[in-house]
């Protein structure tokens, strides 16, 4: 059997089924960042990865956005936990006929995202690859009380994203901010009982928090905010790549937040019993069931 | 100007010019980890290696070795920094055509490993790539006093070697055992003043120690072990992958280890001021200067 038969999801379940970690680990796999314990009132956050030339970039993009990429990613994937990225290593796979100038420019690039958010780049490793491949991995802090999971949402949470999704792959995927200050806004001010980075779609993405939170929920075509690349509703729900929180709240938290008419979060849905599954509301009233389905690499 | 032109170092070099770190960073890059304050008596350890079929591996090789390897050569840099290794992600860039099966045996390599020196696995990230693509990114504690750099080599040490040398591509690169263990023993008894793993070969990695230590060497052809699958002297000064610790103590620690007769450790020279370079004295007594060349990817 090959692998593009079982899919990424598949791969990444039977890979998790093997993993044993003992109690220096708050979060093992499964989330946006690992979570390690780390002094009295601080966890350490972890997280990596990959681009690969061809599937996340092609060498026509812009040399210094490639770089912005491979650390937006991660430095997304900390938002979503809420904590503020910290250190991080760069793997490069280089091909021997990559010219220098391009390499120059995607250092560039990286080192600019990372001078943005104050990350101390630590050094790495470089190999020779056919094709370009850059990982980064990255550490960050979060206070323990400010963590948010993807496991957390409960029946009658408000379900929020951030910006606007769709269409990405058209130049946001490249250019896109990390939701870092958004994030942060949110645990100062409220209760976040669940939060993600939109990567691979909205409804993935949103399955995701109902498959660790066992819950279900309703979302509504008119509340979903397009992005103006979208072409259309399923862009926004299956394309991926958009690097938006997807965050959920109590009613009452919710209305607090609403009340700000703070233009950069938008309602869009609820969190309901388990028996639901995802319900999508179109705009004219009429119900559907969503799969839970979005990017995968296989 | 291709990155083939300017070589691996050469790379090194201009990406760390732009390095920049703050006050929570001991050693950015340029050890065989970086090193990051952690708590009052112990610094945090972090590196990264990244592994592409073709290069550092085929998909000929028992793939349960190609895990192990993926995995030995982040805990040999936590060993060169006399650390112990504790979590770490995997990122794995996989062919379309992969067959399931030996992915479920290279992650068996990999959990077999990990498994073996109580090492959490934390996840990672899964992305298409054309050739198999493995980078593990590790994070590792050492206790400060404990913690041994490249840069303390002193005129008079004796230089040490791990094991034997040369021929490591016929084998023991998939099978070697990362030299942790001696590590700790060594620090535990001596007082190590530089360390390094020699992956890129003796030569190189000597070379490396000199560097960072402003010193020079002179080694004995009749001192170097060399390894049952090394054709000659050359692959043990030059091949690399051979994740043997190259270290050094002073004359009175020397004499120490020496006088345990501990058969894991062999005595091959001595650090010497700075103006002579590496020279090495062949069977005959005769002298001559070693360029600190080794295994480049580029």
């Amino acid at each position: 059997m090959l692998i593009s038969k079982i899919g990424e999801f598949g791969l990444i379940e039977r890979f998790r089924k093997s993993i044993k970690t003992d109690s220096s680990v708050v979060v093992g796999s499964g989330d946006d960042c690992a979570v390690i314990k780390f002094s009295k009132d601080k966890y350490q956050l972890f997280t990596c990865d990959m681009l690969v030339e061809g599937v996340d970039f092609t060498l026509r993009d812009k040399p210094e956005l490639i770089g912005r990429k491979a650390l937006a990613v991660s430095i997304s994937d900390i938002a979503a936990c809420a904590g503020e990225p910290t250190h991080c290593l760069i793997s490069l796979g280089l091909p021997k006929s990559l010219p220098l100038r391009l390499l120059d420019r995607i250092t560039r690039g990286i080192f600019s995202e990372a001078g943005k958010y104050r990350i101390n780049i630590l050094g790495g490793d470089l190999s020779r690859a056919d094709k370009l491949v850059i990982d980064v991995s990255m550490l960050g802090m979060v206070k323990k009380k400010g963590l948010v999971l993807r496991n957390g949402a409960k029946t009658g949470d408000f379900i929020f994203v951030t910006g606007s999704l769709g269409g990405s792959i058209r130049g946001k995927h490249l250019s896109f901010a990390p939701r870092l200050k958004e994030a942060k806004f949110l645990v100062n001010n409220f209760k976040v009982n669940s939060m993600i980075d939109i990567s691979d779609g909205l409804a993935a993405d949103l399955g995701h928090i109902l498959k660790a939170s066992n819950a279900a929920a309703v979302i509504y075509e008119d509340l979903i905010p397009l992005s103006k690349d979208a072409k259309n509703l399923s862009e926004a729900l299956f394309m991926g790549e958009d690097f938006e929180l997807l965050f959920t709240l109590s009613r009452s938290d919710a209305r607090k937040l609403l009340n700000k008419k703070d233009s950069r979060f938008r309602c869009i849905g609820q969190i309901t019993a388990k028996k639901y599954g995802i319900r999508l509301i179109d705009k004219n009233g009429r119900e559907r069931n969503l799969k839970p389905r979005g990017f995968t690499h296989f």
